[in-house]
């Protein structure tokens, strides 16, 4: 069992991360995989109006933070929300996580300590076990707690990015200035 | 962080209530952005039957009071229901919600205490710091709370609107008008 | 507030009845009125499968018990179900529930005593105040709980319809009988 | 009422079990039926992300487990994901589901006691009080709960199938191995 950091501990190493990246379902969705039973099988994404949100607090803290998706699934619907969300890093249909991880921080020359990642399932422990901030959401299974140094204090798809940015925020001290456009 | 009313002093200050404004999402829904993945990514709204109830309740009380929503996103759907609802004022992709509300307010003549509002998000702070009466669902995120002067009983989409309906009947002398025609 | 019915009272109670009415949004379903953005406004019904199997044990209890719906409002898959589960009565888009009641019991002949309601908001009301056995989700809104002689241990959408034909069958001594069936 | 068993003769007892026989509604989803009000009444099907990566876990782990979906109802969406999860039973549209376990465990020559079956109504009490390990979900119906001897920490469509799976990976001792390939 990785022992869980307190807040300081987790701001002081969130200070350091230059890259967030993120699994899409269970995470950014409640993991439920909702299909219509017509001739298309059409999937429906259900995603959250307060992660959403977490983009914009991005954009205006202007930080030096690159935002990624790796998603063991995909679907159209998922490029549309990355492109319209400029991600800077988007895998769907990833078989093996951990190499698709290997290439993007090698391509940036980062190190595994400047890396925050939030996942909720066996998939995503190979990467959980190396970033410096490793974040699940609170219904995550219970071999991804065992392996996290922070565990979110929502569900998946109930605000678990919109959290993790405001510790961001906090750690890399903006979570004022951005929350002052709003104040006011 | 405001202080929260007691509800003889909620009532009181609602009692000059001549304008309720709403957000949509979040407040009206539960933040849910429910997509299908096909061509044309078709969004899905959930609105509560019992949220939807208090629109008649208004109607039947025939108060002096004009209800609005501005939504920060927009679609379709919302335009549908506001003409349904016979909303008097309906704002959708609202990127500047502030202007908005003042906007408003002039054009119908209104000071800011004869305002309630209801909000969840950052986006909703600037207007819930000046309203009369500033109102969050109760799963709002935490910055609202503390700018709110009354938390709901309910999560957004879960009967948030009913309830502050219910309690502007209540301290314009009203509800046990309306109630009667049903409690026969 | 209306006395709570004992267990015992209850069933004593629900032996008399030969007609059970429900209303629908919010007792057959969560409440949430959930609509398609496209051109066609197309509506999503969510349905309870526990609540489905209560249709067979009536079935197989063959007791003298009519069944109906009587909704507020309306659309076709409320009448492809009505008519798949041979429903004895079915109204949609209901103004006046009270007028349909009474229409109803004189037709076929029946007292108030005679007829259970289940209904979960002021409209219901009227209804619920003449019945011989009036009951409401536990999600009702308080003024409904308030004239029910029972409240179910389950949310509207969760069971409560699964829950009073157990009731029933228990009141006239089919419970057993019907469940023997399966317990094989 | 079936005496519970603890967690050391549950896995004692999977330890024979060969097949693994499930219903759908309210075991691998949350028992909604949810319908399209259009031409064509489509359904829609909420299927666990976490339940579907432990089909992958079985896969992984190569046992001599047959794996098989018994459901009261039926649709193409049913059949699409069974073919995909390369089920080596499927069967829908079953009205008597003890039949068609009789048929199936007499084709491949196994005994009750080689079986596992997860089931939530009372249309499953058939099957679960014949096999080996009879589980249900957290939400089944109280007479199902009484004639199992395991019951879920889950309830239908939140990770029961998931549990059952680690649990046979368990008493067959291979959830270590299993698990190796993603702790790393």
């Amino acid at each position: 069992m990785v022992k869980k950091l307190t807040t300081k501990q987790l701001l002081n190493k969130l200070k350091d991360v230059k890259l967030l990246l993120l699994d899409v379902d269970g995470v950014l969705t409640k993991g439920e995989m909702i299909i219509l039973d017509d001739k298309k099988n059409i999937e429906i994404k259900i995603w959250n109006i307060k992660d959403r949100f977490a983009y914009t607090m991005l954009r205006k803290a202007n930080l030096d933070l690159k935002i990624g998706w790796i998603s063991g699934r995909g679907c159209r619907e998922l490029e549309i929300r990355a492109k319209e969300l400029k991600l800077d890093f988007f895998y769907q249909n990833v078989k093996n996580k951990l190499e698709v991880y290997k290439e993007i921080i090698s391509n940036i020359f980062l190190k595994d300590n400047e890396v925050a990642y939030i996942g909720d399932d066996w998939l995503d422990i190979p990467i959980l076990k190396r970033v410096g901030v490793s974040i699940c959401p609170k219904d995550a299974v219970s071999e991804v707690k065992e392996v996290c140094c922070y565990i979110s204090k929502f569900d998946g798809g109930c605000g678990v990015f919109r959290e993790a940015v405001e510790l961001i925020l906090k750690a890399k001290n903006k979570y004022k200035e951005v929350f002052s456009i709003y104040n006011i």
